[in-house]
């Protein structure tokens, strides 16, 4: 007696969790230390020792009533002021606090925004390979995702196929930089031919169509590799950031939307996000840890360890005969499979305890995700099982 | 260029927020301790000392990538397994962990069962007065909110106007017990004859009539008054929890869904819901707090400092003249309005800096809440002003 709308998604359950699931079964089964996860973005790097510290802090200073309570539906005001500050050090912008809303996590942002944008039959772009739980978020507000096809040599956005998929129906594009799951970052130059395009078909069609740019990974990035900041490209900019990487707290789910003042209708935009947050059920972000990402706001993950095992994995698996991109950002590599159906590689990769999810699941079949955020020794671990893996499909 | 659906709420949004963003301009104005801002639901009472104790040792001995990092989407199951054993001490029933779903409070949690049931044009039935949002969050699905007038005498479910609003596209049945904004609190008597009439209109239609328990206010309630734990008297019950006001907690999204085993289609709304819990951006309930309610399973938050409340609000409210059941549980009073348009009413208190939201808000004009989880010395500070209000109007 489920909606209809969930009877599909029961029987096809995602197949990354579906992963995280078995993994967990696996480690009982083997023992955690016999087992190579590489299925979830779930950082082995733990949160800066200031987070903790500042948490704490945080009950002993402040009033529990306050802490724990109630705010605005936005997020507490301070907070906000914050996050604006600490983007307009980095990034050169002109944010405050009314630019800001506290969000549970980017999934919650990215909810709030479609909520607040998308009408029934509203097209929503995104480029593949991509995260697949953005077709669930678009189909929440009966909007369509319409797909760009990949770009298997570079991974970067396919920007001629673009032009021609973008519609009067088109109100939103979804763009996550650094990627999930390919691990390329795009470049200004691609940001701005990107956002031409966009301006453009603005015009053709007299229609508002939003960039939502879906940021969880923007300070994972590696060599020095910009990030370019893109409400300064393209005025219909939404961006949804989350500090489930930067600060390892996936499971706090904490991030915010950034909405700025030089969107045409931002005041509409703004009101109505504010609200879409209350009514869609997340009220407001949670209170104590929106306190304490502003009080370690400075404060970021230990990239070198996942530079670390970016190196060792990259490196040793294409000395293996595994053809892949070698990542700048993020923290996965998207591997080629040795046969067309990955699947099947994954099912393989399964036999010798590695836990890989294939790249169907982002709309990308032929190819396979591998997150590298996981202990370096694991990787260590797993490389003699990956050589091995490798002989199965005669690679070398 | 928001979507349609915003327009409305973004020109109408809810008058109990815009109430408590106002009351804190008065604050700056006046002065708070001038100001009685009886508007929202947000505790007074500190969360339990032990609340902050459990979230520092937590800190303190597990593992930061386990304390802040995913787990399922349903939640810890160690933390599950503590709040069904908790609910068997309680109220003699035998859940486990696969009947809880930890989720972002109980706006989260009605928004998961929603989700998992609601087909577009399925109708849900919510007894007035009722917490207004319920009707956002079933227009989020495209369901329709069918409302039962009130019984203005006893604030008792109107069962026999219920029986007939129940259709074949019936699909759910929302009540709130102990209830806001009324704080009465249903018997068992009137939940039996609720699940008999749900029963036999089951057997009638041969659908399934689903019935939601917001149960935020279970553990506020007064003069021993017992509150009926609904699955044992419904097996298509689902109970929507927090913890918002029994350990004061509004901020952090903390709380539950339970679904008994014994429903008929338990499996698939298990399920479904824990899928719905991740599509719609929740992802899974704040990580590190769901780890602190389960070390604190057994405090509840200090019933009897809202029970002064009560008393002192109740009893001189009535000594002026003004007209009011006395609430058995929550900490609202529901006051009749001495004018028929309850909002001119609420305008004439504003001008005492007194905030209390019209009943309009809970699709009961003619009424108005008070929420007394504030401090007594604000109570006991707004007394003067109440009396002039009083005489305003001419009571007494």
């Amino acid at each position: 007696m489920i909606a209809e709308k969930m009877v599909g998604l029961v029987n096809n359950n995602s197949a990354i969790r579906m992963m995280f699931e078995e993994g967990k079964k696996l480690a009982a089964q083997y023992g955690a230390e016999n087992v190579y996860d590489f299925s979830l973005g779930n950082p082995n790097v733990p949160a800066p020792a200031g987070l903790n510290k500042a948490i704490k802090e945080i009950l002993d200073e402040e009033e529990s009533t306050f802490v724990h309570g109630y705010m605005s539906n936005s997020g507490y005001e301070d907070v906000r002021q914050i996050v604006a500050e600490s983007l307009n050090r980095r990034f050169d912008t002109a944010f405050s606090k009314d630019n800001i809303i506290m969000t549970v996590g980017a999934a919650g942002g990215l909810n709030v925004i479609l909520k607040t944008l998308i009408n029934p039959g509203d097209e929503v772009i995104a480029f593949a390979p991509y995260f697949l739980e953005y077709r669930s978020y678009v189909n929440n507000y009966d909007g369509v995702l319409v797909e760009v096809s990949p770009n298997t040599e570079t991974f970067m956005p396919n920007l001629d196929e673009f032009a021609t998929k973008i519609t009067r129906k088109t109100k939103a594009v979804i763009i996550n930089n650094p990627n999930n799951p390919t691990g390329v970052v795009y470049s200004e130059d691609i940001i701005k031919k990107l956002a031409k395009i966009m301006e453009d078909k603005q015009n053709e069609f007299g229609t508002e169509i939003y960039l939502i740019s879906d940021e969880p990974y923007r300070e994972l990035a590696y060599d020095g590799v910009e990030v370019p900041y893109l409400t300064k490209y393209y005025a219909n900019t939404v961006v949804g950031y989350s500090y489930s990487k930067s600060l390892s707290l996936p499971g706090e789910r904490i991030g915010y939307l950034v909405i700025p003042s030089e969107m045409p209708d931002y005041k509409n935009v703004f009101a109505a996000a504010g609200i879409a947050n209350r009514i869609l059920g997340f009220v407001n972000a949670p209170s104590l840890m929106q306190r304490a990402v502003a009080k370690v706001i400075d404060e970021k993950t230990d990239i070198e360890y996942y530079n670390r095992n970016r190196e060792l994995l990259y490196g040793s698996l294409t000395s293996y005969g595994f053809e892949c991109i070698k990542p700048e950002g993020a923290f996965y590599l998207f591997v080629k499979s040795p046969v067309a159906n990955e699947k099947e590689f994954c099912n393989k990769a399964k036999e010798f305890n590695i836990l890989i999810v294939p790249g169907s699941s982002f709309a990308c079949p032929g190819y396979v995700r591998i997150a590298y955020c996981v202990a370096y020794e694991t990787i260590e671990r797993s490389l003699a099982s990956f050589e091995k893996l490798a002989k199965e499909f005669n690679l070398k």
